[in-house]
């Protein structure tokens, strides 16, 4: 378990594309009572327009944070991009952004492809830094799953949705209340979630992203209440002093069964994936942005956990955060 | 500019493709002189094996310092590998070699898909890192830019290497000697160095690396010397303070014309490039492992810059680093 205690999410913007799809009228007849309940995705995003990008979401997403926070682009210390449908192999879409947004110079902007434990390694990586600036950063979280998918197959493209998100780190001196991190790795697991190629001049055959449902669901039931059960007891937490428990939106079925396991109350675990679908890095902030916009004070567990296998489980205090109201485009 | 107290590198183990190319006898006869008078680049390694990937490079680096330290793999709480060329776009390589080197499970791993500066932004994540871990960890920076380009273009296939490098980050409490850290993002050159394609079914055409020469060495001209001053003067530093200075090995020509516009004497500038090539993230790594055998208590100044556009500068200190043998597979 680590700790950070002088960083704070100041708020939270997502984008997505406006290409809004209703499961209802999408799936074929037959199975989408059965689906939209195993799942649990009644609407999504998915893009269809070839040349939006990660990054045009984000870059929206950004944008609209630092209005809303009425932040001057000359304070921006530092820039993470996570995504695994980063715009180019090279350079880093970071760059791409520090330039469109207008950002300074001196800025440290960098890229991690990172899929469901994404944003919570990106929130550590953004606390770090921002402690050791002293200054504050974004953190722009997105994935464009419609790209890496065959949109004819109805369980990936039920399922998946579109989104960017830009989180606002800051330092804050005074910030007493502390954060609880922990990770964990075993790439045994690797290919059970994998996009078989590494990108370059892989013109084999046409490819999608690859999903074994069980061997991933058999995982994180198996490793994440665990987890969860030994980060609230180190921290010196309970079920019972945590506001709120944000899970990457998988599917509903999973999110229903380790909130079993973990003896969770329904009304403490909050949902985005009716809504927005399996956003990838993205689900946890829109989790937080879509349920949280008129609450205060909160303490928060959130859990990433999927590709890799990869997880990564917080808990952080939300005092008065802004979360902007959704952006389409 | 950004310090660190308590980190230091223990050590650095390199691997190469053993196919070793001589530019001499590689090139057409009628350039070659003039070619390795520009770069520099009399000898390096690219691979010939289609199936060898940048994680079986990094893979053999890690073993070897691991063993050369007498690292128990439990006590690995962290990896981070730095490459443009990862073995899939998702899953993360980071996953995939927690597995293959069997390490622990609750250790924090993930990718930073950038070049030239890559491993300057890899140090300072490990530092911040290992500092709130109070740990260890491995910083695996490695490219192989064999499969990024044409190997029929000589200008190319004279100029990249191919090479894995694992280093060893340890944290030190007693520590007591200061890094220093500054970095830059100028996105507005985001297209002078670029694999045109997210990776993502991009079968239109073959591509390759794509690289403004001129326009990467006006950039690197005009922004490296300036702020390699700013930090020297910031952190307390002169030129005469500096044991040696370790630049990206981009090319001679460029290397030259850094140090005499920082008026660097020449014997504090150590190279690798001459017997490597140009090997992107690699390359300060490889700098150091090549060249420092035999010495300690070293005040280094390590810069990269590049792809992006994006630059690091960091002044470390090395005391007693352990400098394996050079690798081949």
């Amino acid at each position: 378990m680590y700790t950070n205690n002088s960083s704070i999410i100041s708020g939270v913007s997502v984008c997505v594309p406006k290409n809004e799809i209703n499961n209802y009228s999408f799936l074929k007849k037959d199975g989408v009572d059965q689906f939209i309940k195993h799942t649990g995705v009644k609407k999504h995003f998915l893009s269809s327009n070839n040349k939006l990008s990660t990054s045009d979401l984000c870059y929206v997403a950004a944008e609209r944070i630092i209005k809303k926070l009425n932040w001057k682009k000359k304070d921006i210390s530092f820039l993470i991009f996570v995504s695994q449908t980063r715009d180019f192999l090279l350079p880093s879409t970071a760059c791409i952004l520090q330039n469109r947004l207008n950002l300074r110079k001196n800025i440290l902007a960098y890229d991690i492809p990172l899929g469901c434990s994404g944003f919570v390694y990106g929130l550590y990586n953004s606390y770090l830094i921002s402690v050791n600036m002293k200054s504050k950063g974004l953190l722009l979280a997105g994935d464009m799953s419609s790209k890496l998918i065959n949109l004819n197959d109805e369980k990936m493209a039920g399922l998946f949705g579109d989104a960017g998100t830009a989180t606002a780190i800051q330092y804050e001196k005074k910030s007493k209340k502390l954060s609880f991190f922990t990770f964990g790795t075993d790439g045994s697991g690797y290919n059970n979630l994998i996009y078989n190629s590494s990108g370059i001049n892989d013109s084999n055959k046409k490819k999608y992203l690859e999903m074994n449902g069980a061997k991933i669901f058999e995982f994180a039931l198996h490793e994440v209440p665990v987890q969860i059960k030994k980060l609230l007891s180190k921290s010196k937490n309970s079920i019972n002093s945590i506001d709120y428990f944000v899970f990457h939106q998988a599917n509903k079925f999973m999110l229903n069964a380790l909130g079993k396991k973990l003896g969770l109350p329904k009304e403490k675990v909050i949902y985005s994936i009716d809504r927005f679908g399996n956003t990838n890095s993205a689900s946890i902030p829109i989790t937080l942005s879509e349920n949280l916009k008129k609450k205060n004070d909160l303490k928060i567990l959130i859990s990433g956990f999927g590709v890799g296998y990869s997880w990564a489980i917080a808990i952080i205090n939300l005092h008065k955060p802004k979360f902007d109201s959704l952006q389409k485009i």
